[in-house]
């Protein structure tokens, strides 16, 4: 393919104005306050504590930002081949005028200072927005989040349902759950009802996805009420430790009413599927969790048949899910592929991963990216990392393979980009 | 790599005269009547369905062939950019003189009628095999086909066994092997001696294999005639509910028994591994099987060993599992790799496959590729398909890295795609 | 990438000389005799086996050397397609003075008689060597190699010990234990104390790595000493056939007690992980190992966690377990990506694991290749085929791709290559 051709193709996907459909974004304090919150990003304080950089340096209470920064830098003549670190470079270039190609012990005080200058003036979260062609942001959203007090427009909930699946034994959940729904759960009913209620509010504050992480051995399922009851009554009248059985029955209850809940509300329901979590135990912050590959969508061969009329769009963590995702969404009207998820999203499974979506799915039924991002500024070279790949499949394979117009292709481009968000998601 | 390289590789590839080593071809009609009869292979069905197209609507019961086309036509443009479509629009191209790049509401009808009186002229089977460079076709026989009726030289019987390996508990299996056979199974002894005519049947008649498609969870091995002469009596007396145990001691015993009867009449056992049958159980007929990627070859110990005598081609479903085919094809000299198969039979796929197989497995232990077609017109452009991905890998590996003439490549992509089909069948 | 990139970085991470951190050379024996000893290498005789040459025309006891080479050169007309081929031509090329691009029946016996002469030359060893651009080499040690009688600067002693982890049941191994440590092993403190001698006389003769090879589902994990004491004793007393519960406490305790030694000796634990052994009962010497796929890093979450102080360079050999590598290389201080193992060995694997490991592991993590080589001979197209595929991904990915000068891509070359097995190793 010659240079000109994929750069056309990436020029044309690069005025795409976007709606984010998975980020952590808090809309209380979106955009970045100094670099720390930039650099605090988990990627870099996980993969600075791999090359070597003790936790107790990283996350030592009380940090001074600067100070936090000034002791990641050294680390990154490690990391500079990384791909998350040419994000760094990228925001810092795009952002602040800087113009090195690595941050070093010698510049990055400037840069640093220059960062927390333009954070500083009061239109920062907007010119960022702007600049990364970001229109809208969906949000992950605790489910007693009251979600207010932010431009719901803007910043799309999303409920986030983790810690009702699998921390449900866990008593401060139990509060969470009574105070944020009005209903106490003592059993099966009054569980399903305080859920209920978390969706009417997530909906009536224009809620458009429930979503959960899962781990690679979780097995949804429909339980019987007999089975559920007793478990659900003596936990949530106050025994705390499950056997591993008892939490699992429990766990699929829940996970199963949230279906129907998803059913009954229309909403879709995004499952990222096959996270372990703590793996590293004394890893940094959200630098603990790990996966196994040994994990198969068949396990989500009850819930995909059980609920036609609730769309899945599903996000694998291990790349080898990928053709499984493909597969399945080949063939289940119900199951859509959902972007590339964290130890996936690198260019080089990206790729691939592209590429057999392309090749295989209905081009209706793929959100090509989300950003995962904790922060604004990390949109514009996540989505950018994306639209080069994206921009290569289509001039190679669509272009030069099939003899598509340069227009198809970026038409076929702008729908994964973003017109399947605004289908899938009815935003 | 220039584009003239890949061209004019791809150039002497066109030119080889194929034989199709495994195919779904009912020989009694071979090629399409009508539109209908392309567009109502499975892969366009079910896309179709996942895409959003009501099941009912497209197997209706008596439904007209060009009122099912009519149906499928509007949905083609949510499917433009799957592989699949573009095999329907290259067969359109070639053999019924259509111009335009997309099959639309606008211009069906007319695609539609052109290609039914094409269809209609008496010569319309042989001139789809001329144009295609296809010269023979395996086909997958029922156990119980008579084999009568049509040229055995030109579409060469193959024996496909799932329904004995795993419905032999079913009374109508039961029947059919019993007339089929002319043996009356009701214990060890009787399924193998109706099993081995089967295999003289087929053998008498042409057959050059054995064929199975199997589940991931599948584990041949011999099994204790003690074990299994009570279950298999009281099965074939009349008790149709079997345990899973016993069913799958009833499955290992016929696979078992059908490995012995490959070596004793010099059959390559064509081993299909890795569907799960039925997983979406609303989904359009032949659109309801799907995989689970955790699957070994280790599975397959004990067969490879037992029976070095026979010749295994394998298929994978799972793209994860080509190291292992290739590995285990590089070790084994009874394993030898076949195809692209199902859900990994797309560019993506086959390209990383067929560049680790070249680089792996003996050339003379590669079956390049074979169709999967229902029908005559598909084994164009899926022969294609794979011919430019060979073509590449040619290019790009063996010419340019490696230093080959062109026509060293070319030979390479010659002995894959119809010599090994050769000698590996004996035909 | 225009070719002449690729060619100046490759041509730079030619002139590299190299530390081999993996090898199965005998420092009595480095180089090899006979063109036998070359084209007796397992990858040979099991590819010639796998298309068709009897084990038994192999393997003949007595069989003379250039016998032995005349049986097997017809065979390569077979596998003149494998990358493993490819490194003989090499080789020939490089050594040997060999001008044509196959060795067949017509050429092969002046190749032999030319390569037989260098060979029996005194300095051929050290002219390998030169040739190759190595400088030390890493050897496999059984644990009671006395490591005397040869240079240990240029031949580095490394650890081998999967015959104390899977084979202590044996007599004969208890009885090398014992004779190697001076200490007679009958219970759990002997035991230890013998393989706390091991590693002391180990180091003190500069061994850099203590390695093991694994099966695919090794699980480690600390061992309640009342557990195994028992076992253990009647073990050592005499029971040589173990169940297979009491078989996995005994390796699991040795594993562990291997893992605390290399803490408190500073040794990196060189994983070598998924291998089955004997998985092709009649194939030939070393060539009867394959694997399984369904394997992963998560079963050694708690190795990782309760060393964080040793140093684990992990090989895989499925090509689906890079990605977990690679992640948890990313997060785990502790691990580290060592090479391209084996059945991964191969350009097409090669590249999807490099481009990924480069993009997402800190570059002080990563050991970008070893040889594992029997004879010196080797080394040389081995680590050229790695030089290419770093070259093709660094000019790609880094220089196009990122914008880095061609500097900075070597620089990323050479440490992956060399600086990273001189600070992991201590050497």
């Amino acid at each position: 393919m010659s240079k000109q051709l994929g750069q056309r193709i990436f020029d044309e996907l690069e005025k795409i104005v976007l709606i984010d459909p998975h980020s952590h974004i808090n809309p209380h304090s979106a955009a970045s306050e100094t670099l720390a919150d930039i650099m605090g990003y988990h990627y870099y304080t996980e993969l600075a504590h791999a090359a070597g950089l003790p936790r107790e340096r990283i996350e030592e209470p009380g940090l001074d930002p600067k100070e936090k920064v000034s002791r990641l830098v050294p680390m990154l003549a490690a990391l500079d081949n990384t791909v998350q670190v040419s994000w760094l470079i990228e925001m810092c270039r795009e952002f602040f005028d800087f113009t090195d190609d690595r941050i070093t012990p010698d510049n990055w005080e400037s840069l640093y200072d220059t960062a927390a200058s333009r954070m500083a003036e009061p239109d920062w979260e907007d010119r960022v927005l702007k600049q990364s062609g970001l229109e809208r942001v969906f949000l992950t959203n605790d489910f007693d989040d009251p979600l207010e007090g932010f431009n719901t427009d803007r910043y799309i909930p999303c409920l986030r349902t983790d810690d009702l699946v699998f921390h449900l034994a866990k008593p401060e959940t139990q509060e969470r759950l009574a105070k944020a729904s009005g209903i106490e759960p003592v059993d099966c009913g009054s569980v399903v009802r305080a859920i209920g209620q978390l969706f009417d509010h997530f909906k009536s504050r224009g809620a458009r996805a429930c979503a959960i992480s899962l781990p690679p051995d979780f097995h949804p399922g429909p339980v019987d009420q007999s089975t559920v009851e007793p478990i659900l009554q003596s936990m949530l009248g106050g025994r705390s430790v499950l056997t591993e059985d008892e939490s699992q029955v429990v766990s699929r209850f829940v996970f199963w009413t949230l279906a129907e809940m998803c059913a009954e509300h229309r909403l879709p329901f995004d499952l990222m599927i096959g996270v372990n979590r703590r793996v590293y135990e004394d890893g940094v912050h959200q630098g603990q969790d790990l996966f196994d590959s040994r994990t198969s969508l068949l396990q989500y061969r009850a819930l995909f048949n059980a609920f036609p009329q609730v769309t899945f769009p599903v996000s694998v963590l291990a790349q080898t899910s990928n053709q499984e995702l493909v597969s399945y969404s080949w063939i289940f009207p119900n199951v859509v592929t959902n972007g590339h998820w964290w130890y996936s999203n690198i260019p080089a499974y990206i790729e691939l991963d592209c590429r057999s979506r392309l090749e295989a799915v209905p081009r209706t039924k793929q959100i090509g990216y989300y950003s995962d991002m904790y922060k604004l500024e990390f949109a514009l070279p996540k989505f950018r990392m994306y639209r080069q790949v994206l921009a290569g499949v289509l001039g190679r394979d669509f272009v030069i393979g099939r003899g598509w117009s340069e227009e198809e292709a970026v038409s076929l481009g702008r729908q994964v980009l973003r017109g399947n968000v605004e289908t899938i998601f009815n935003c």
